[in-house]
């Protein structure tokens, strides 16, 4: 048997696994609607928004939309809603500044300390379909310490396709064994495991409200199943005898 | 007259910009020395390595070679030198770490303490031609706080072409006249300008040694001309009024 090769970096799906877009959307949707006077279902305003955006990224993947960045597929969904929601009366600006709230989603409580303790023993980077700009300023704003930003913009592959998991371990210099996916998505750590990725669950049950009930069972074919960043540097931690 | 618009991120040249790749080399060049039983100009090999490096991406530049990584260049050149430099007896592996000594060069003193107080109020990155992966090990390896690490890889351009420049702006979501280049080379920062960034001259007078002199004289042309980081982190200081 011929040992795998030691891990060196942990590249990390970002909406749902290392931030709460949800309730950050909620918020940043409640705020907009005390200053404009809009009643309005924020949840389902958060939810219907979220549900656009596969649907959208799969237009490209096919190539039925050329390659555009998450801000421009996510202002794409926002238009629509607008619309369907019936919200009048916002200027471009305001537009512009609720499209950018996807720049300033809130960590998962475990996820700055836990991103800190990881950073200590490995390389750590985005693997987000978010584009750089967007990760970079949600970094900014939610004190997340990345050792580099990677993105599904620098392959112009989104996820799952394997360009992206692939580049990502080219960039980063290592082979795709010595890299770690950590994703709260199983689509999207099958997908890693397929192109030669580890793989770390981690169970974000609230991402999509305490309606929806999901699959958060552990699978075999994963390295780890965990709850929080701090379970899986804990689990690093002892598998290092420390 | 229409207003420029305010400047949101710095993006940084990084040898010998924040790094000190001579002293390094020579450190590293001794260390392997008295590890090998060699005696050498250590000065000599580091300046050789140097000097070998623009022509080599030159002709990456003009289409000689294909794509290729510096990490990939500077072996192309050390192979070279080893002959060169009649340095026998190195295994493959010790090739490899000599290499990388690039991947471990040390920050100029000013360099950690300016980029923190600059990450304040800016997005930083890095802008070199160094790959991802040396970027990143060298970030941890000295402290190097960057929010982002850009480089010519992700563009498969190197400076002084313009799709470098426009790149970075491009992905840091940015119109050119938002970012301001800094560096230690007049010609990296010509060339920025000519692409619509800002530009901040750092002078670093022991970049080649002591015994090169250079041209380290203000510019006009330049929106700054500064002794090290912290000069530019006071600068912008007091334009803002504090």
């Amino acid at each position: 048997m011929t040992r795998r090769p030691g891990i060196e970096a942990l590249t990390f799906d970002v909406f749902g696994t290392v931030v709460d877009w949800r309730g950050s959307l909620i918020r940043e949707g409640r705020a907009l609607g005390a200053a404009k006077a809009l009643d309005l279902d924020w949840a389902a305003f958060a939810d219907a928004w979220r549900a656009g955006y596969r649907p959208a990224m799969d237009r490209v993947r096919v190539g039925e939309l050329p390659w555009m960045s998450i801000d421009a597929l996510h202002r794409l969904i926002l238009d629509d809603l607008l619309k369907q929601f019936r919200i009048r009366g916002l200027r471009e600006s305001d537009k512009d500044h609720l499209n950018r709230a996807w720049h300033r989603l809130k960590p998962w409580p475990d996820a700055v300390r836990g991103l800190k303790a990881l950073k200590r023993d490995f390389v750590i980077a985005t693997l987000s379909n978010g584009n750089v700009s967007l990760l970079a300023n949600m970094a900014k704003h939610g004190g997340l310490p990345w050792d580099v930003i990677l993105s599904a913009e620098l392959f112009h592959h989104y996820k799952p396709d394997p360009e992206a998991y692939l580049g990502a371990a080219r960039l980063l210099g290592l082979k795709p064994a010595q890299v770690m996916m950590v994703a709260a998505h199983k689509d999207d750590l099958f997908a890693a495991r397929k192109a030669g990725l580890r793989t770390a669950f981690i169970r974000r049950p609230k991402e999509y409200g305490p309606d929806v009930a999901r699959d958060l069972s552990d699978e075999r074919k994963f390295d780890f199943n965990a709850d929080s960043f701090l379970d899986l540097a804990a689990w690093f931690g002892q598998r290092n005898g420390r």
